[in-house]
């Protein structure tokens, strides 16, 4: 039916091929209860949300002449629209629905109406009474939420096809940047990053070279001070240092992670092996030394910014759910470049611990940052009320910087495309969950189901529907936390695999391979360099990290010790740890001889999931807790 | 010579006298260097800087119509200008200097210059082409620019007496302030306290009950959303809590202690011992929970805020040194009031380690903030340009908001008057440097001779050099880390002490009493709930906190672990502790099973006291140590 199989990156090279959402159907499961979450109750509360606060609502004043007096929201308003729209995208490609379509066609409707003869389109600049267009290249964004609007064109590339008012729109806005930002036109670039990618993709979709000679040229520009001065300094918008000489990430962190996706596809894209080492060696050195447990990244509320190396304070993670996005979108670009195993690590340790934590239960509040260490009982939010601030002790249902929600949206209605990928020999599989993989294979069709309950047990079992007649391979991730995992091929008995990937002869039709991943609870301590949780301690179970709430432990969390010589319990379907309750001196003076703290018995404490944290109530919260 | 002693502080009640810098001189040593190297180096540093900036000049250009296009600097900028006359007026009445009194008075004309006839007086608002005066209270920082001219004048008050320039152009300013902001003007406050502080010691000065009331209401109407909303919420300036009602200081940390010495202020002349009560405890509660090893407060860089209870993180300590001195500020004004040892101990602390970690050796480089842990070693700033960041590795010359080296001229040159005070008994020494104290007992004058090389060595003799005829106390503070103390009283053994004040018979003339504090160096922890510092230990030598630095080390001090089943040992006047340098495993996702790092042999490593450090060109450095 389409001609890109729904597929959010689509790269024309690179180690693996890509399977989207017309290769890959996620069958319930812990993914497919919040995949039909977002659709049935956060795409419609976003919008809901979005008209409310008049933020799609400033495209019809744009048309009306009603702007700059009517307009409402920050600066980057119109990229929340786009968002949404690329989250409804997906979703149709993932499921059509009539009605949803016709929301969906009313909105680009609007949006479509503002768009200026040029290609020019945004609500905040330009008209008489609003600063000039790009008059603001450091704060105002205008390249930016062009960025977010040619991904929601691409979205419906990918899943309608190129004859779409949405693409339209994309091509036109793609080649006003290219004729405004082109070479012997503005030579700067924008305080944001995320324009790169999505020229990179629109390229692919198109075919038209200019678009990726605009993100290269977009993409290399960077970091030799082209922005103006700003009080958080160059490096937040990565201007400090070009791309390619780069060795970590730094800044703020959904700048530097949009920026380094646009730069593998770019990479990718003109065989620039040396741009992809580079970022590729940043993405490591980032989940080496500047990434949370919970594959959060960003330590500096301040810039919203990563912090030094190791430098990792969970009661200041700012962890920002659209970072977390960023990262995912970056690492499954390196998946498909390089089949490195350690990237599709990160993107199971993102969506179980960040993305699958952002949204409240009934999908219609959300996370902004995401701490590990909650130390004051906050307020419960108020429902009607968008919040005026990043961070909250519970989930506010919008925010007056609204990023993440939107965000969320096209992330849960495109998870299928981040589940498995292809090559000229087989099937990989990357990220459990019950789905049905189709594809083809040196020119065979293959599908493939997937059973588990995972993460809840270990077991995954693949089973091929239709089988090549000629030998295929069936390549099977292990997780880096899966020590003692065991793999039983076709008939086989089950024998020890090392994490990484596992290769083995993919099955004939009807036959199965049993991956057993362990996912009892553990005990997980962190390098000695990140200070932070020096002599604490927390509880992985499989790729999920667990929390300790005040609601189960009855008192402040700040009071708990644990004692660690024997393995977390598991009982009942819960984990349970021995912890003793503490009563600290108070002194007066916090510092001075050494002091131990009285403890009240021991006892065994549930944990909760870290992603389902929040829900019962005002509460303190901790990942990392300390031993004694 | 003068009426009110050169006190920084008069207040009309309490439970001590203050004794000013016409009762207290310092005679070299620790701080009398400091206070000639203040005079010698950073008031003309100081100065210098405000005249190339343009931040004097613009009263200049005020005067001559040409605001508001050549003015410069940020919206508060005039503050400074009127913190180095706060600080030339204390080094005039410290130490009469023609030269000096020349460039002040010279300034004080630019600045009476620019005074409207109303008694308005800023170069930012109110003119033609600029915002109507107090159209921005958040942000526009009028009042908080008036608190500080006003401490100016009342600095030249208590100085020279009310016959002086700047003194009128203060009286002129503050009626501006009670016509305007009175009861039936307009009901608000500014965005920054300054200006209760400010109201209520000019009451002080001239009489005049209004500036009282002023004050009063200030404090009063503040802590009930009276402000419009900001993006880090109404905590930031303390309008999310009344004064009264408050628990502990929170919010921006300058703001926060600024607004609370002014209400210790108007509490005590307005015979408040509820507000007074308020206030002492929410101080006691900051320094048991929210304040640093080094006396520093505000442990978030966003919003320059205190954080949490127990919230401190070395690596991200804000400790502004603006902060530092608002908490002296308010800490001594406890002491008078309360005459509780604690705030005492909290000045001593605070002045040893962030008063005089500030400065650089040469007076020419400040810092902003005071970092408890420099994880990455910084480039050395550039002597020749404002810092545009507030914090650095090293000590830059000033900054883009420059309000730290300002306020250390002011601090630095009224030190005197934290060192003593007097009651109706006798003399109280709070601070130990060589020193003079004059003061009247019961009628009768007293004047006693403190010599001591503290905090080098723990011996201070206190000399009689006039003792009354009648019998008078002399009461000495035993520091709260000073576990050990001894006092010898004329002629007697020593006994021992306990931390806290202890009070023996005044000696007779020529006879001495000799307090020994043991200040050799020793090993202190943090309080359990400290989690940032969890599995770590820091070294202090009698007041001054240590501090490791990798120019000694040799490598990075993340790298140390020390060893504390010994004491430090001091060696030739260095401290030194028993350290390894460990090697850490690198590999690849820092979190995972506990492992131990290899070590190097354990050697003895000098440290250096924390206020010396950054001096030996690039470096990393840490308080706090990791054992093992």
């Amino acid at each position: 039916m389409t001609l890109t199989h729904g597929l959010p990156v689509a790269p024309s090279r690179g180690r693996l091929r890509p399977l989207g959402l017309d290769d890959v159907t996620i069958d319930g499961g812990f993914w497919g209860e919040r995949q039909d979450l977002n659709a049935a109750a956060t795409i419609p509360h976003v919008e809901s949300w979005l008209e409310r606060l008049g933020w799609i609502g400033n495209f019809d004043a744009a048309v009306e002449g009603r702007l700059p007096g009517d307009r409402k929201g920050r600066e980057f308003s119109d990229s929340e629209t786009y968002k949404l729209l690329e989250g409804m995208a997906w979703e149709l490609g993932r499921r059509p629905d009539p009605a949803l379509q016709a929301r969906f066609d009313a909105i680009v409707a609007r949006v479509a109406a503002a768009q200026e003869a040029d290609g020019y389109l945004s609500t905040m600049f330009g008209r008489p009474g609003q600063a000039a267009r790009y008059s603001d290249l450091e704060w105002g964004h205008e390249l930016y939420c062009f960025g977010h609007l040619i991904q929601a064109g691409v979205a419906r590339a990918r899943t309608v096809g190129l004859d779409d008012e949405l693409v339209r729109v994309s091509v036109r806005a793609a080649d006003h940047v290219c004729d405004v930002f082109g070479l012997g036109g503005i030579a700067s670039v924008c305080g944001h990053p995320e324009i790169e990618v999505a020229l990179a993709e629109l390229y692919r979709v198109t075919g038209q070279r200019r678009y990726l000679d605009q993100a290269s040229l977009f993409v290399e520009r960077r970091g030799r001070g082209v922005l103006g001065e700003i009080d958080f300094g160059p490096q937040y918008f990565q201007d400090d240092v070009p791309v390619r000489e780069a060795t970590v990430f730094d800044g703020h962190a959904v700048r530097a992670l949009y920026l380094a996706a646009g730069a593998v596809d770019v990479a990718v894209e003109t065989a620039d092996d040396g741009l992809l080492a580079a970022v590729t060696s940043q993405t490591l050195a980032t989940l080496a030394r500047r990434t949370y447990l919970t594959g959060g990244m960003g330590a500096h509320h301040e810039g919203e910014s990563f912090g030094a190396d190791f430098e990792l304070p969970p009661d200041r993670s700012y962890s920002e759910t659209c970072a977390g996005i960023a990262s995912i979108m970056l690492n499954h670009r390196l998946v498909l470049a390089t089949g490195d195993a350690r990237h599709a690590d990160a993107i199971e340790r993102t969506l179980f611990n960040i993305v699958a934590t952002a949204p409240a239960a009934d999908g219609r509040g959300f996370y902004y940052t995401n701490t590990l260490y909650q130390r004051v009982e906050g307020t419960m939010p108020d429902p009607d009320e968008p919040s005026a601030r990043a961070s909250s002790a519970a989930r506010p249902p919008f925010f007056a910087v609204s990023c993440c929600p939107t965000n969320l949206t096209r992330t849960f209605a495109s998870l299928g495309a981040y589940l498995a990928t292809a090559d000229d020999h087989g099937v990989q599989v990357h990220q459990y969950a019950p789905s049905t993989i189709r594809a083809v294979v040196a020119g065979e069709p293959v599908e493939v189901k997937v059973a588990t309950t995972y993460p809840a047990t270990g077991r995954i079992t693949v089973t091929a529907v239709t089988a090549p007649s000629a030998g295929w391979s069936l390549t099977l991730r292990v997780p880096g936390w899966a020590s003692g995992a065991r793999l039983a091929s076709a008939g086989g008995p089950a024998e020890p695999v090392e994490p990484g990937y596992v290769t083995v002869a993919g099955p004939a039709t009807g036959e199965s391979v049993v991956l057993e991943l362990p996912v009892d609870a553990r005990w997980t301590w962190a390098d000695a360099r990140v200070d932070a949780v020096r002599g604490q301690v927390a509880v992985e179970r499989g790729p999920v990290v667990m929390a300790l709430e005040s609601v189960d432990l009855g008192a402040d969390v700040a009071t708990a010790r644990v004692r660690t010589d024997a393995a977390p319990v598991e009982a009942e379907g819960r984990v349970l740890v021995p912890v003793r309750t503490v009563v600290p001196h108070d002194g007066g003076w916090p510092y001075g001889t050494r002091t131990e703290d009285d403890g009240a018995a021991e006892r065994l404490v549930p944990l909760i999931a870290y992603h389902s944290w929040a829900e019962r109530g005002p509460s303190t919260m901790r990942i990392w807790m300390p031993e004694g």
